[in-house]
C-alpha cells in the first residue's frame, strides 16, 4: 500500500485526488494538510466524501508527510518549492500538481509567475509530468513537476504531427476551451454562476502562464523551437478541456493521418483516437483520465485541424498525478483509474 | 460471474447502467438490446464507454436473453410487461426499472398509465424494488418493480416519521425538483438546452404519474392511506432529485428527531442523515449511490420539513436496480456501487 | 424629467437598475455612487452599458444627491438607514430595494438583521413598497421600503386567497426556488459556478431573513397573525424566482379559483393570472417585471398550490422599484417597463 | 408605421423578431404564419408575448402577405425562395433571415444546400444583408438575404484588417463558439440539455454551410478569394456567438491596429471596438444587436487574434434584420433596437 501525503486539499485538485484515490486499490491517503482548516474533516467541506474519508485536514508538518511514500501538492505555485528540498533530501517522492517543477528554464519561469524560484537545482533534477512522453523517466523520478491541464490537450495533440516533422512548427495555434473549475477554488467575482454561467470570452490573449510550458513541450518534440499562438477560453460549465489545434502540413501530399494517430498512440491505455470524422465531445471525458483526439484536414486543404478533449480536473491534474504515482510505484498504469467518464 | 441482460440500453438509465457494470466485479452485460440501434457499438453511441465494452446492440430475442441470470428493462412503461411472462417462466430473473410492476391496484395503474396492463397475475407476485423497505423479500424475489426516482427521494425521506407515527399521514406534502434526465433521452422541444436551462418550473400538478405509487409506499408505512400533494419541477441541470417534504407534528412536543433519523437509518449503507441543520446539495450525490436526508423543524413550530437528496439516474434507477441485483445474488450489497459522488 | 440618483452601484440591482433607466424616457441617471470604485465609469465595470452611460462612479455625497428628486439604495442592508435622514429632510424622496424599511417591528428586524436600528421613527414613516398592495401609499411617500424578492412573489400569489379569507391561514408554506443572482455579487466561494451550476440545495430552512417580511405582509392580508413555513432554495441559473405556494382551503366546496384570480389581478399590469391548468416558467419573465401566477386544487384535494414566478432582479427589485418611482411621479406605472422578457 | 409580415414564427428567430417588434415605434406586426400552429396565438406559443401581441399564426397566403410592407422570412432555407418570386412581383419587400439569398454562386449554393435553387435570377438581384459593409445596397433592395450569425461576427472582425491589406488573405482562420439556439428550435436529441450542458465540442470540422458565405465576405473585401478555415464548436449556454480569429501580418511592422479598428468603426451604431487589452464576453450582448471586437497581437509576434463577440438571434439574425428593415424604410438605424444587454 503506498502511503500518501496531500499538501493542500482544499481545491479542486486536492478534493480529485481524494475522489480518485478513495478506490485506489493500493495507495491510502494518511496525511492531508490546510493551515486554514486544521482539524476540520475533509468530509465536512466535501460531503461526496462523507462515509469514504475519516480524515482530517492538520497543518503541514514535514515530519508527517516525510512518513509517506509520496507526496502530492495540489497548491498553487511557490508552496511546493518552500517544502520540496526537504521532503527529497528526507527521501520522499514528490508529485507536484501545481507549476513549480515544470519549466527548466529558470529565468523564463521567474518572470512568468513573478516570483523567485528557491531550488533552482531541484527544477534541473525534476521531471516533467506527462507519461505519455516521459514514461521512463518518471518511473525513476523522486520529483515530478506535473503537466498543466492546458499543456496536456495541447502536448498530446500536436505530438504525432511534431514528431513526424508534418507541420510548419512556426506556425503553430491552439485555440483552448476550459471549463471554470480551471480558475480554481478561490471566491472570485468573475467565476461566480452569475457572471461566467451563460457566456464566454477569451481571456489571456496577451500572454498566460501556460505558454511557456506549452512551448517548451512542443519544441522538445520538433527538435527546435515552436511559434505557438496560444488563446485559453472560459467555457460555461464545470469540467472539461477542448483544444483546437491548428497547424500548417509542410507537404501538401500528407500520409493517412488518421492512421498515424492511431498506430502513434495505439499502446496509450489513456488515449483514445476517435475514429476519422469525429468530433470529441468533453463530456465525454468528464471524470474520467481519458484524452480523446481527432485529426482533420478540412475541405482537402494545407491547414490541420486537431481535436483534443480532457477532463482538466483528471487528465489535466489529479488523475494524471494518479497515473504518475502509479507509475513510480511500478503499478499497473490504469490501477484506480479504470472509471467510465459520466454520461449523461 | 453475474450474467446480466439489458433490455432497451439506449436510454439514460441504460447507459448509466451500463457505466455502473463496467468495473461490477461481479457481474458481466452479456447481451444489450435495441431495435433501433441493431448491429451499433454500445460504445458508437455513447462514447463514455469506449474501452470499457465491445458490445453492439442486438434486437431482443428471448432465447438470448433466457441465458443470462437477470435482465434489466431500462425501457418505457409497457414493454417489460410484453416480455416479463416468458422470461419469467423460462426462470429469468427480472429487475424493471419501469413502471408496469410497481403498483398493486391494477385500475389505479391503468387509469394513471392509460394503458391495459397484460399480466396482472405478475404484478401481485412482484417485489417492489426499494431495498431499504424490501431487503428480504427482494432477496427471494423473481421480479422486481425497482422504485421510481422521486417514490424513492420521498419515500426514503418521509419513512422514519411516518413508520413512527409521528405526522399527519393525512396531510403530506412533497414539493420535488428533478434535473432534466428525468424527461428521458427522447427527442422532445421542451428539453432542448434552449428551453429548459436558465428556468425553472412546476409541471403536472393537477396529476403526475408518481403520485399512486408513492402513495401506496407512503400508505404502507402509515398502515392507512395517507393524503400527499406531490408537486414535481423540472430543474436546469442535468441530474439530480432534491424532494422538500412538509409534514404537520402530531404532538407538539416531538422526540429528537434527528437522533431518530439517524437511528432508523444507522445500518443502511445508501442512506446518510447529515448532521444537524444541513442542507443536502444534489451534487453531493451525483453518480453515486447515496440518498442524503436531514430534518428540519423550522423556527420550532409543528411543520417539520425533510430534505432528501439522490442521483436520479443512480439511486433513483439504474444504482437502485444494481443495489437490487446485488441482494437477489447474494453479492455484497455495496458491490459496484462505492463511487464517490463527482464534485465538483 | 425625473433627476435619478443611485446610491451603490456596483450590485446585481444597481446595474440592472442603470439598464433599465437607460431607456426610460422621463428619468435620468444623475450620480451614482461607489466607494470602492470611485472615478470608474460604469460601463467599464459592467460592458452592456458601453453606449448607454457616460456616467462614473462617485464618493456618496449628500448634497449631490439631494440635488436628486429621487434617490435609489441598492445596498447591503444598515446603508439606507445611515443616509436617509438627512436626504429625507432635505426633502429628496428615497426607495431603498433593501430591508432597511421594510418591518414595522424595529425589535424582530434588529433580531433577524442582527444590528440596532438607527432611525426607527422613519421605519414608521416608511411605506412598504409593493404597488399591488399599497399603491396610494406610494404616491403620496417619501420613504418606500421595496419589498423583497422571495416577499412579492409569496405576497402576490397568496393574495386573492387571504383577502378572500378562503384558506387555513395558521398552515401556510411556501416553498421559494431562486437563481444565484439572488445572493448578490459578492466574492462568495458557495456561489461560484463550479459550486452552485448543476445542483439544488435549500437553504435557510431553520430561518431566513425573509421570514418576518413574509409574515407582515400575508397578516396584513389574512387580518391576523399568519403561520408560515418558508423554505428558500437555490436553483442553477441566474435570475428568476419560482415560489410553490401551499395552503389548505377552509371550505371543501371552493369559489372558482381561476376566475377569482383573474378579477382579483384584472387590472394590474405586472400580474398575469395564466390560463388554467398552466405551469408558469420562470424564462418567461426573464428581463421583464411580470409576475405570472396559476392556481390549482390538485385531484380536487383540499390543499390549494399556487405557482408565481418573477424575475428577481426586475419584479422582485430593480423593475419594481421603477414602476415605485413610475407611482410616486405620477408617471404612466408601466413607463419604462415594457420589455418583452427574453425568451429563449 | 411600416407594415410587416413574418413567415415562420415559430422557430428562435422568429419570436426573437417578434420581441423585438412588440416595442418597434415606427413598425406593427400584421401577419405571423406557421402551417403547424393555425389559429395558435403566439403567446400561447411563447408566453413571454402574453399581453404583447393579440396575433395568431395564420397559414402562410399571398394576399395577406402582400398586403404587408415589408415580409420576413425566418425559416429554414428553401422557403423563402418558394414564394419569393410571387411577393417580389406584387412589390413587396421581403428580408430573407435564411440562407436562400447569401450566395451569388449558385452551384456552390446547390453543392452546399443540396436542393436544387429554384430562382437564381432573384438570387443575382438580392443584396447580402451585413449594413456595415453594404448600407446603401439595402437601402434600395427590395430583396435583402441577410447574412448569418457565424458570418456576421467573422466579417466584422477580419474587416479592418482585409481592407487594408494588412493581412496575409490565403491563411485566415475562424475559430468560432455558438450558444445551442444556433441549432434551431427543432426536436433533437444532440440539443437535450442533458446531451449539450455541460460539455463543449466543434461540429463540421469537415465542411460548414456557413464557409462558402464566409468566404464570399471575406474574398470581397479582400479583393480576391481568400483561404479560410472554419472550425465552428457548440458552446453549453442558449445565445451568442464568439469569433476567435487568426491571421498573419503581411508586414511585421504593424500599424497601431487599436486605433485603425477605432477609425474603422467610428461611425457604426452596432460595432464597439473594446479598448486595448479586452475580451468581450459574450454576455455583453446579450439581447442587443451589438458587435464588440477587441484586436490582439500575442506576445508582439506576426499573428493576430481578433475577438468578436454578438448575440447570435440579435446581430445574427432577428436584429440585424430589424436594422436591415430601418434602412430600407429610412428610419433611424437604431430605432427599436435600443436595449440594453442583460447582464447578469
Amino acid at each position: 500500500m503506498v502511503k500518501v501525503g496531500i499538501v493542500g486539499g482544499t481545491g479542486y485538485t486536492g478534493v480529485e485526488l481524494l475522489r480518485l484515490l478513495a478506490n485506489h486499490p493500493r495507495a491510502r491517503v494518511e496525511v492531508i494538510t490546510s493551515r486554514s482548516e486544521e482539524g476540520i474533516p475533509v468530509a465536512d467541506m466535501f460531503p461526496n466524501l462523507r462515509g469514504h474519508y475519516d480524515l482530517a485536514f492538520t497543518v503541514p508538518d514535514v515530519d508527517r508527510l516525510a512518513a509517506c511514500d509520496v507526496v502530492f501538492f495540489a497548491t498553487p505555485h511557490g508552496v511546493a518549492m518552500s517544502m520540496a528540498p526537504e521532503l527529497i533530501e528526507r527521501g520522499v517522492r514528490i508529485i507536484d500538481l501545481g507549476a513549480d517543477f515544470r519549466i527548466k528554464d529558470i529565468e523564463l519561469w521567474e518572470k512568468w509567475y513573478n516570483l523567485e524560484h528557491t531550488c533552482p537545482d531541484l527544477v534541473q533534477k525534476a521531471v516533467y509530468g506527462l507519461p505519455e512522453v516521459n514514461r521512463e523517466a518518471i518511473r525513476e523520478g523522486q520529483l515530478i513537476g506535473c503537466a498543466g491541464c492546458y499543456p496536456t490537450a495541447v502536448q498530446l495533440g500536436f505530438r504525432p504531427l511534431l514528431e513526424n516533422g508534418l507541420i510548419d512548427h512556426r506556425r503553430l495555434i491552439a485555440d483552448c476551451k476550459s471549463g471554470v473549475t480551471g480558475a480554481g477554488r478561490g471566491a472570485n467575482v468573475a467565476m461566480l454562476q452569475a457572471e461566467s454561467s451563460e457566456s464566454v470570452k477569451a481571456y489571456g490573449i496577451p500572454g498566460h502562464r501556460h505558454l511557456p510550458e506549452i512551448k517548451q513541450g512542443l519544441s522538445g518534440m520538433a527538435g527546435r523551437p515552436v511559434g505557438l499562438t496560444f488563446a485559453p477560453h472560459l467555457m460555461p460549465m464545470i469540467r472539461g478541456i477542448h483544444a483546437t489545434l491548428y497547424s500548417v502540413l509542410k507537404d501538401p501530399v500528407a500520409p493517412d493521418l488518421q492512421r498515424l494517430f492511431e498506430e502513434f498512440y495505439r499502446d496509450e491505455p489513456f488515449v483514445d483516437v476517435m475514429p476519422a470524422g469525429s468530433h470529441p465531445e468533453t463530456r465525454s471525458v468528464k471524470g474520467s483520465n481519458m484524452c480523446r483526439i481527432s485529426v482533420h484536414q478540412p475541405q482537402g486543404e494545407d491547414t490541420l485541424v486537431v481535436l483534443s478533449a480532457i477532463d482538466n480536473l483528471v487528465k489535466g491534474a489529479s488523475g494524471q498525478a494518479v497515473q504518475v504515482m502509479n507509475i513510480m510505484f511500478d503499478l499497473p498504469e490504469t490501477t484506480g483509474l479504470e472509471q467510465v467518464a459520466m454520461m449523461p
